[in-house]
């Protein structure tokens, strides 16, 4: 690099350090050191690598950036007003944090354009990128190189790389060998507490390469340098972690390499100096012509890949055009809507007994057939999830044309694997855990919630009704749990047909993920007569009414609406009116107008039936309703004796019915 | 190794798989896999290296044994029986899984003697070890080998060495040099899905050693190798792992080396097939005499160590002994009472405005200056979480004679670590993160649960109230997830009195871990009278009492109690009698009597307010009564400003009551 070269990047990292350090000292919080810090990489990558096109930002061969480390936030902020996307505009910088900026504290997907997904939580960014660049190649595959071939780009903190889940994704990315995954570490050695050797010790260049990646170490303020590891990374048949050793809030005199620049602002006196120190005699927010024509510039030329590919997309046949687009929009209603109608008559012909995630499994094995879109997987559980469908074929490193991954024991990496699939486009992610083990992976759980992704998380073995692994296996809270989340639907359908229509729901809903709480054992048919309308679409309905005027409704959902129907036999015989409701999705209820919960719901006496914590459940009831469930952990046994044990029975609805009625 | 001893070795060993396949066949369900699998790993570990005394289970200085690959439960439950622990009978054996026998389908805390942990959730048992290793360290700083100088041996499968907890275990036991804790990994290359190279290809051995373990592999089914591998690690000055390279379902000639034998009975056939090939000519059940013998034997001179053990303590001074004695007991409430009582006195008189996080240091100061049991520390927010007490001293490597862990960013890794301080004895653990990392530490979190461990989960920034960095760190369900959990209790303390009240019953409860949740901005101190009474204690109470008949109920916690207050002050200017109820710890309040819940809740109209979701307050609703919350996820901007935004605000309770008193 030339003396006049290095000068033309010292400035145009520069801008983006002190867009950084006056948007944080304009709102009196934030996180200087990084953007500080990574600057030198940030405008290597930008000026020289990525692939984006800031005026068509969704242009969907773009290469992926995904700032894992999100606290630094003002460093993509500031690379997306310098690089010229429109909504990024000097406006919002200088409302860093405040109420209705696009610049939220952390980047938050949706705000603004050319972010790629929400970060802040440590280690999901790293581990979302994996389902992105795991999409890139199975998309590739079914799309060629002509339409997609993108790198994907990981800025990761220390943080990211203590966290648990990164060791899932590094173990998942190595070994499906996604080479077109570059994570630029920023490789400071400060953490909040201080120094990072305060708490590990890990060689990270040694844990990478144990799980085959390529690994260099850098100087991350030499912008040569940089360039060369990221050429050599592109070129690696394996993902690459480039350890970019920079000092935190580089350019500050006084609190440069310490954690005092991490999550505060320097203050008026150490910007003035850090101004001073690295030559930057310009107010605040002001960014001379020259520094910004060269940002801009350079985005224009990062974005000639745009026009290519566009011609390249243009010379495509029509079939394979639309089905690329269709792929991308994921619309997947009309496949959905004939495939379920098809499936719920089966059901409801035949009357299978299964377990629910017996049932799903036959729903899925219709869609799967039915859309390419689909992809499916399982933590190491296929066989109990129901998840592996007829037309079965793993991806894997030597063949991403399949439609089943097998995530390995690794709930939370596979949450945020499917996160990143579906912020990717191209593909709609579902698979499978045991429902106990949503504490695992809720941190991306939650995130796909936030960033209103369409992933469907599967959830077998929903309750007691698991029997003898016992307690640590048997949820009791967790549907509680995910109810409570915003954003989330939660299912918990009560037979067959009821599967097949929240697969249909869940599926059709494009901006909120959803958990399908499943069965272990065996359930009978309920739903015996077909209808076309989607019951479960309304959250919850009387699936038995009773012969005269209601006397009694008993609410139940999953296992218990069983229960709860032969309950109201019983009752019918003993000349007790009980209706019958099944509450798959409260969530979708709760979207219904009051006339229509009152009408199921009734005024009479309720008795609430769930083989589950109480907790939530009083939305439901009113003084001297009555709940049978879960008065705290299981225990290992078999079912049938679990379900008497815990008097979730039918002996004891029919007797709290009888003394409500009485 | 003799062809005798090789001999006996096998019988051994065989006793062991034939107690876990008879049991397995029995029950009808259950792992035979690894029990037959590591069968020649336990025998060498419980015969030739473990200490311990069946007799008496808890001599605390035992070499701990944890079994994290839990669903082999027949593998431990077999070592029980023939090493002659008295409650584990071959009754109990034969009732494998069945409901009230101790041998549940995983190992549960609390059933067996000689269960050192429940494990089944994978990882849990490893992570949870390193914090019995550095309990164990701890300890042995404060009373030196002669009382306390043991070994923690772990059993781990592939799918524990695939979750990500693992690598939050492994790198922080490597940093604090835990060269006591043993890992034995049961490398069988099968998970349940089939061969482990469908999901993973990380070199095992190479990623520990980046983290500072020593690492070896050796044939899992030669007992000379094994014993050398033990020897070795004993002498390292590193944790150790020992890849035991095994065959899962060892013995089986159909069956074994394949997935088949990991979650299921082998059936009649099999069975049959397998005693053929292992020579196990005896029925089922049966041990033969002189092979039950040979355990005993070694059983009682593995328990040598104890009476050696008994000699030394008995020689110790008696001030030693009883400080031993009493940091095991960890019976801390005297000097809690004492040091409480003092702090809110001083709260009281002070009437000091500050975060509930800044209070709850103050009390923390004062309760780990009395108490060495006590242990703090936080996932890398030491300074935002107000655990960093001023008697600060860190454990690290060089020095286990602190008081405060530097957890690093490991959030599930560190709350399995307290699980295993507290499980250990000699100390009790708390520390902290932010409120919205619950998420990440929930598996640990749930298991102390189950095993009713005393652990405290400081919770801070926990609401909007924590402004600019925005809905990823924003909790808005997480008190509600928490709160539906069984056997947890979940404090958010409304001033620094309640933090000081909230400290005390969270640390007086032996059997029930505490979460507890308080603001980063700051509250006014509203307990400005000292009462000697903890009113914490007893859930909610009248904080506010009306000056006449009381029209409308105020409920809240935390930082919006004093919202409250406000609004119950307005509300008397305009002629209306609001009494304000602080609850700041839901599970102790549903603990007291009907008549003392109705006398504090009253009958009037209630309004219920918290800055997070409504989920669960329903409980305490009734038709017509108000809740001002959170709709939904939260925003990124000041304070003061979300507050509005959100309208939880003192205007808001004023309407509402207005409304509802109207």
């Amino acid at each position: 690099m030339t003396n006049a070269n290095n000068n033309t990047h010292n400035e145009m990292a520069n801008a983006i350090r002190f867009l950084a350090v006056d948007a944080i000292e304009q709102s009196k919080s934030g996180h200087p050191g990084m953007p500080m810090g990574m600057a030198d990489v940030a405008t290597v990558l930008f000026t020289q690598f990525l692939n984006y096109d800031a005026q068509a930002p969704n242009w969907a061969d773009r290469d992926r950036f995904i700032l894992s480390a999100g606290h630094g936030s003002m460093l993509i902020y500031s690379l997306l007003y310098l690089t010229g996307y429109p909504d990024m505009t000097l406006e919002q910088i200088k409302n860093f944090r405040q109420y209705g900026a696009i610049t939220a504290g952390h980047p938050e997907y949706g705000h603004a354009t050319g972010i790629e997904m929400t970060t802040g939580p440590l280690g999901q960014g790293i581990a979302t990128s994996v389902g992105m660049a795991l999409a890139e190649r199975m998309h590739n595959n079914r799309f060629g190189d002509d339409l997609v071939d993108h790198y994907t780009y990981v800025i990761a903190g220390d943080g990211c790389l203590m966290e648990g889940i990164s060791h899932e994704a590094i173990d998942m990315a190595g070994h499906l060998k996604l080479s077109k995954l570059i994570v630029l570490w920023d490789d400071n050695e400060i953490s909040i507490d201080g120094s990072t050797n305060m708490s590990t010790s890990t060689d990270q260049l040694a844990r990478f390469e144990a799980s085959g990646w390529d690994a260099t170490r850098i100087d991350g303020h030499d912008a040569a340098a940089i360039a060369k590891a990221i050429e050599a990374a592109k070129a690696s048949d394996k993902p690459s972690l480039i350890a970019c050793k920079t000092t935190i809030g580089y350019g500050s005199p006084n609190k440069q390499g310490t954690s005092a620049t991490h999550g505060a602002p320097l203050g008026p006196d150490e910007t003035a100096a850090t101004r001073e120190a690295l030559n930057w005699p310009y107010p605040s927010f002001e960014i001379p012509e020259h520094i910004l024509q060269n940002w801009r510039t350079a985005a224009a030329e990062r974005s000639a890949a745009h026009q290519v590919w566009t011609q390249r997309f243009d010379s495509a046949d029509a079939e394979t055009r639309a089905a690329f687009e269709f792929s991308i929009a994921g619309d997947l209603d009309e496949q959905l809507a004939a495939t379920v109608e098809q499936v719920k008559k089966t059901f409801s012909d035949e009357q299978p007994k299964l377990a629910t995630r017996q049932s799903s499994q036959k729903v899925l094995d219709a869609l799967i057939q039915a859309s390419p879109e689909l992809v499916s997987g399982s933590a190491d559980l296929s066989g109990s999830n129901g998840t592996k469908t007829s037309t079965y074929r793993p991806v894997n490193a030597e063949d991403f044309g399949g439609n089943y991954i097998h995530y390995g024991v690794r709930e939370h990496g596979m949450a945020a694997a499917m996160n990143g699939i579906a912020l990717h486009k191209g593909y709609v992610p579902f698979s499978g855990t045991f429902l106990a083990f949503a504490d695992y992976s809720r941190g991306a759980i939650r995130l796909g919630a936030l960033m209103e992704q369409r992933v469907v998380h599967v959830m077998t073995h929903d309750s007691i009704g698991l029997g003898e692994d016992g307690p640590t296996h048997q949820p009791v809270e967790h549907i509680a749990s995910l109810r409570a989340m915003p954003n989330v639907l939660v299912f918990r359908p009560g037979d067959a047909v009821e599967v097949a229509e929240s697969w249909q729901s869940a599926l059709s809903q494009k901006s909120t993920p959803s958990v399908m709480c499943l069965s272990r054992q065996g359930m009978r048919n309920l739903r015996n007569e077909h209808q076309s309308e989607n019951q479960v679409a309304k959250g919850a309905y009387v699936i038995q009414d009773c012969d005269g005027e209601r006397q009694v409704t008993i609410m139940a959902t999953g296992s218990e609406v069983e229960i709860a129907v032969d309950a109201a036999n019983q009752l019918a015989e003993k000349g007790i009116q009980a209706a019958v409701v099944s509450m798959p999705c409260w969530e979708l209820f709760e979207q219904q107008t009051a006339e229509y919960q009152q009408q199921v719901l009734g005024d009479t006496p309720r008795i609430a039936v769930e083989a589950a914590a109480r907790f939530g459940w009083d939305q439901w009831l009113r003084d001297g309703d009555e709940f049978i469930g879960m008065p705290g952990f299981g225990a290992s046994a078999p079912a049938p004796q679990l379900y008497e044990h815990f008097g979730i029975t039918t002996a004891n609805i029919v007797k709290a019915a009888e003394t409500q009625t009485n």
